[in-house]
């Protein structure tokens, strides 16, 4: 991976892969469109494409098809598919699931390249008819050589190209990857990764995934010099062999981290409504994954947070010796236990190290000792506590807190003061971090709502990993320790 | 308890306790007010005091003694404690260490009732002499009647007096007592269970307790008619056996939720640094609170979650069957997961109950096959849904989500707007509480932070329990069910 986030390859820079094609799409017909305007449903989409400017990227060329109508928000509506502009690379399926027939014939007509199906009601609903239809329909495509997205799923997400299928996603390009087979969840990656920092390069809602799996992807992303991470979410193992075999050799180039719906009876159960997929046991995906070197993620924030560990400075972390600076004593007692909890250490100070602090730190209301309990003034006082504990020999990273000022809960507080304020602190503390060679990760416990994702996100810009609370971060530098012992051997280690 | 937060007793009604003056000066003497502003160390207790309205509704009787000023931000500053008008109920030392013994003389003289030491400095720095002062200072003020908070701690929050001890603290009292030995942790409680919501009746942050311990304020808290939940950090168990008699006592009428510093090697070590605790094991501290029914909370979370749980309609739940609505098909099967690891049951709707809900749900790209999850247009829908969900007979407690719109997540979307729409949504949900006689718990993941605080507040002002993920909510409700099992027999069952 990169040195910093901010390092990415160009956008021109394209995959040498099939399915490369799909992802760029020259124009893009939308069926199905309703009159409505709004955000969310079939509408959504095109208003999504819109706000990601994806006309102005290609010429206008952006149709939305609907016989009821002449136009919608100021494009012509056509009355079918077969009467848009060529050429037309990408549908997007926005008809009910009986309609679906026609629509497959007249894609075939067009020479389309790929149809996302977000229309719903075919094998996910368990009925034996509609399974039927989703397997004709794309065997029929397959034949024509068109590719399928879904059905039941809401298709892609290529800020690049500005293909998005909700409102609100950053417009920037980035370096992780999510193949997911739940929308909902590429929802939550999205927008709550994105409120972090991170950015994305593509992201595939899959859905049913009757034609394109994972493993599709999987395969893909070896060759994407945009795809530094790979993240996915899936419900039902697609694919079977072909699957461990894409995971295997994707995982042996690029770090992946999988997080798997339906592990218990009841998240099985509701996995088979939600994708009619069959969820297999905990052991057996859990093998899987430490087999070839994945990280599978226990929980949603678990893949968000170790998403952030390994695309931040955080990656580099080589020991489980922890210094804690600041936060007030008896948050520093829990944050002590926390770390212990999650199988790190807090080891005392050296006594070398505790004169240097002595020097400078007074002894009344404060510990040096590990955890540093300090009333630190002041931001160069605060940088030398850092770099001296840095150099312990003990300690291989520190964990401290966002520091805005004792002002900064006031109602009345200067919010682009505060702001600055934080970018000021991350700007330090990735210097330190470079200086030093040990990762630094900040805790955001406290931090305003109204300034929370500014600090989280300039964090981030900086390469510094941020987390919400003590706990999430040990458990973060926990993974990324098991995680790279599990990886020794492989040819690339983050 | 009272049916919801907001029946509370009338700040009129003090408990007949010797303690209970302390909580309620006449008058109170900030000694050692240093000339800055600011609102943190030192300066920051006049500050609090400014801002939480002591002045306003104690006649002015608030003095800043430094013998250095004439007058501190209006207020006229007096040369020594001997100085001041007279009576002067409760002293703030802010002064060091070495000062302590004069202003300890002074205090006798003066006739105050208590002081509360900011300073810190004594015996938990491991200094033999300074552990020496401690004690002599304490005996000498306890022989003239005086009661002695600390040292090294933050002292008094009493909204109902103005009394408070950091800024932006809640001026409304409430029904939560907190007795921490520690002031960041207070802090943290007031302020992130403030932002919840939640109010309190007095926060005490005692630091090393020389004299008044938490067994003091539990069996004080007993005759509160102020506080209906107690909610404790401590870090070592002082006084032994008085410890364990005052909280069993204080257990059997009303609900304790206990969190304990320092159960790590790591977390003792740190503790013995900040108070000068000597910390015990996690299975005795586990086990005296099993014995008298009260909550160890695991993590500052827990305390928080919990607090929630026992304050909102979630303290009724009376079984382990969750229905999950809304979220997304992929949300939904991780919810499933979070919850069957949690202990607790998502059990397939009924045949009767679907048949009800099949006559207004369409089957396509939905599922009502708990989870339920369909794309509820109307807010009567969404009732529609709730209230045969709450009727199913494998349903105790519905589980759903923070609806706003799909517009919520936009950039321009008009906050004011989406306020009421979340003010709307508590309430309906409040009245769905209510009618169905089963508690609803709101998951607040995915709203913008714009207005998380707010979301968060109404909910809770409606007496429903608002959790930021699945995994805490889930915690929760486990927390109170295995709770209220340890609880059975003891006179009061919440």
């Amino acid at each position: 991976m990169s040195e910093t986030p901010e390092t990415q390859a160009p956008a021109n820079e394209r995959a040498d892969h099939p399915l490369d094609a799909i992802f760029h799409p020259r124009a893009v017909a939308l069926v199905g469109v309703p009159s409505s305007e709004g955000t969310g449903g079939a509408g959504g989409f095109f208003t999504s494409l819109l706000e990601q400017g994806f006309p102005e990227r290609h010429d206008g060329q952006i149709y939305p098809v609907n016989p009821k109508l002449d136009e919608i928000r100021g494009f012509k509506a056509y009355a079918s598919l077969l009467d848009t502009p060529d050429p037309v690379d990408h549908v997007i399926s926005l008809v009910p699931a009986r309609v679906v027939p026609t629509l497959v014939e007249q894609a075939i007509e067009k020479g389309v390249r790929s149809i996302h199906f977000f229309t719903a009601g075919f094998s996910e609903t368990g009925d034996a008819e509609m399974a039927n239809m989703e397997r004709t329909m794309v065997a029929r495509l397959n034949e024509a050589g068109i590719r399928v997205i879904g059905p039941n799923c809401m298709g892609l997400y290529v800020p690049s190209e500005g293909l998005a299928f909700m409102n609100s996603f950053p417009k920037e390009s980035g370096n992780v990857m999510f193949v997911s087979q739940s929308g909902a969840n590429a929802g939550d990656v999205v927008r709550g990764l994105g409120m972090r920092g991170v950015r994305f390069s593509k992201v595939i809602s899959f859905g049913n995934g009757s034609d394109l799996q994972a493993h599709h992807f999987f395969d893909y992303a070896i060759s994407d010099p945009e795809t530094e991470l790979v993240t996915s979410y899936i419900e039902g193992v697609q694919g079977g062999r072909k699957f461990f075999d894409a995971l295997h050799a994707l995982a042996r180039v690029k770090p992946v981290i999988l997080l798997k719906g339906g592990l218990t009876g009841a998240g099985a159960r509701a996995a088979h409504s939600h994708t009619g997929s069959l969820a297999g046991s905990t052991q057996i995906f859990d093998a899987v994954c430490r087999q070839v070197g994945a990280w599978r993620a226990e929980t949603m924030d678990d893949l968000h947070d170790v998403s952030i560990a390994v695309t931040t400075g955080l990656r580099n972390v080589r020991g489980r010796g922890v210094c804690l600076v600041g936060g007030g004593g008896g948050t520093a007692v829990l944050a002590s236990d926390a770390l212990a909890t999650a199988g790190l250490d807090v080891p005392p100070t050296p006594e070398a190290t505790k004169r240097e602090l002595s020097e400078f730190i007074p002894v009344a209301g404060t510990s040096i000792n590990n955890p540093i309990d300090t009333n630190m003034g002041d931001a160069a006082t605060t940088d030398r506590t850092l770099r001296i504990m840095a150099r312990a020999e003990n300690v291989d990273i520190i964990v401290t807190n966002v520091s805005l000022g004792r002002d900064a809960d006031r109602p009345d507080a200067d919010l682009e003061a505060l702001k600055q304020r934080a970018t000021d602190q991350a700007e330090r503390l990735a210097r330190l971090q470079e200086e030093c060679g040990i990762p630094i990760v900040l805790l955001t416990r406290g931090v305003p709502h109204a300034i929370l994702e500014h600090t989280a996100r300039e964090a981030y810009r900086c390469g510094i990993a941020a987390y919400p609370t003590i706990h999430r971060a040990a458990r973060a530098i926990s993974a990324i320790l098991e995680w790279r012992t599990r990886r020794e051997g492989l040819p690339l280690i983050f």
